[in-house]
């Protein structure tokens, strides 16, 4: 073995054998981590220069700080996770991290563990998971070894952080926008998952179930009707095929998400129908694409760089020491544009805003 | 030293001091890679066996492969980029790879190679850069120790392949659509770049380029007019705001990417002008957006998923051992839609395509 001793890189343990110190020390000085003395972290230096110990990459992965926070998001087709890692970046700019995305592919729970192991793998400091469909439980385990925060579920845990948009609050809006317009007749495109989550922490289950409340309080429980496809464009298309099809044909769509309204809009096209004289369109997450002048579309608008900055602060400061978890939450406006009018049944009642 | 043996892993030059082979040849064993004799596998293995040799991700990503490949692109929000990876990842199911992503972010080359190097410091199997501003030196660089593939460029080099779109035949497409229509005041919007690339590699001056050559070969190098912004929405709003602005103001707009058509879509209708009955516009990409009903731009076809697949292929291919560089081209196609008609000016000039 001795053979390869001169060879051998320094290592975090001959520094500690040399300061006669643990590797739990030295590792926390090299990370520069909370809890340290002076007197400590002076010791640890002085063995670092005298072995001319110079952890590289790797090694800093092992034992330290990489410098790197890594992203889960579902897909990057999303315009609105462009806007929260336009507020991660901006957040991160000048602190020396940089930003490593995986995609976890949609509704695929074992995909998503794979993405996730592969940031795992590559030993970030801390992660951003946008909507995952993990377990609270599995959450918790990752948590335990890596700095969390999570956006885009309300879950309530002591060891990760929450950065969430009021869901409830933004589903509300549109659907009290569209009765306040006199549309009784009014059905939602949701989104389908293989998640093991309880459903209350996901926000598409959010918004679904805020849509039938909303419904049922203003006596509409009967005209409830839900396409439960996905939040993409194909979703979207597909959704919104199925519930013009229905005997009793929508006068108003509310879709869970922009990328699913744009999809709507598509089927609704193909259907000879006009926006929004025969029916009105709403989304959510107000995109670029849905301010364009030819779009117009209606939708609830949830700022994502404010929380993909606020995500990257929780994130550094939990990375920095702090243990105790935060959840932040955005309350979201709704954007009425023109994609959504009065219903052609023209029975609009003022004052049905939802309470 | 001794103290710490019981505690220290198992390492690769244990396992190539039992077996009495080098290291080189338990890595090459370890990454199967090319060249490794049945007899040289089955000591390695008995070694690795014998001692309970179990390289972590970080051991692996020291010695051997990480089944990551890295994949560097200027911004998330381009829709282009997530046909290409949605090729790509269609390309690596199943084969035990995972992608990471970082954004370059546009056109500094300084935060791009940061980013490249948060892919190198996580020890990637292999990389997909698509559109670097990198020259072509620091590209040949990073592909001596890491197998690269280049998308969106048009370099030749004997270290990395390159897959692109055929840009020239695409500018063509579109350059000889307005002709056809009649237009004569053709204008163009292209991106900026901090790039030190020789400008010919480039595609945004390559389609710059061939709009400017076509122009000339009709005779209307007069009325040429670029406006070099960014290929973004908001590049393309304020790069049509200052082109409307020109006293000859153009009756067509080229703008070298969907993006830009989008927000030039926001400036032509501030200025109160109607598409196609004033003013033409033709992007590029054939983003799904550019599909819906509402806008439908005139574009040109890439095939972003064939690109992004075949990039996946030729990723895997040099990961197990390919060295010769391969170029693939993808060649382009027009999808004429609504937001192209004849020019106000009336001169229609049927066979005026170019050539």
């Amino acid at each position: 073995m001795t053979a390869y001793d001169r060879r051998r890189r320094v290592t975090i343990a001959d520094v500690a054998g040399h300061a006669q110190v643990s590797t739990t020390a030295v590792s926390k000085v090299l990370r520069n981590a909370y809890g340290v003395s002076p007197a400590m972290r002076e010791k640890v230096q002085a063995a670092i220069d005298e072995l001319g110990y110079r952890p590289h990459a790797a090694a800093r992965a092992m034992r330290g700080r990489t410098f790197t926070v890594g992203v889960l998001l579902p897909h990057i087709r999303n315009p609105f996770f462009a806007d929260v890692l336009d507020g991660l970046m901006d957040q991160l700019a000048g602190t020396g991290y940089q930003a490593i995305i995986v995609q976890g592919g949609g509704a695929d729970p074992e995909a998503e563990r794979r993405a996730v192991e592969a940031l795992t793998d590559r030993q970030v400091d801390g992660m951003l998971m946008i909507a995952p469909l993990a377990s609270k439980a599995d959450l918790e385990e990752t948590a335990r070894t890596t700095a969390l925060v999570v956006l885009g579920r309300h879950d309530r845990s002591a060891v990760y952080d929450s950065v969430f948009d009021d869901d409830e609050t933004g589903a509300e809006l549109v659907v009290g926008h569209l009765l306040a317009l006199g549309h009784r007749r009014i059905a939602h495109i949701s989104q389908k998952d293989g998640s093991r989550v309880r459903p209350a922490e996901l926000l598409h289950t959010i918004r679904a179930r805020t849509y039938r409340r909303v419904m049922e309080e203003h006596g509409l429980a009967d005209e409830v009707a839900v396409a439960t496809t996905s939040y993409t464009e194909e979703g979207g298309y597909l959704g919104a095929r199925e519930l013009l099809a229905r005997p009793s044909r929508p006068t108003a769509l509310f879709a869970g998400a922009d990328l699913a309204a744009f999809g709507a809009l598509a089927a609704i096209h193909e259907a000879g129908l006009a926006v929004p004289g025969d029916i009105s369109l709403a989304g959510y997450d107000n995109t670029r694409t849905a301010a364009l002048a030819h779009i117009s579309l209606t939708s609830v608008d949830q700022d994502g760089a404010t929380m993909g900055g606020t995500a990257g602060r929780l994130l550094l400061e939990r990375i920095g020491g702090r243990t105790s978890a935060v959840r932040f939450s955005v309350t979201p406006t709704l954007v009425p544009r023109r994609s959504t009018g009065p219903s052609p049944d023209g029975e609009t009642r003022g004052g049905a805003a939802a309470g």
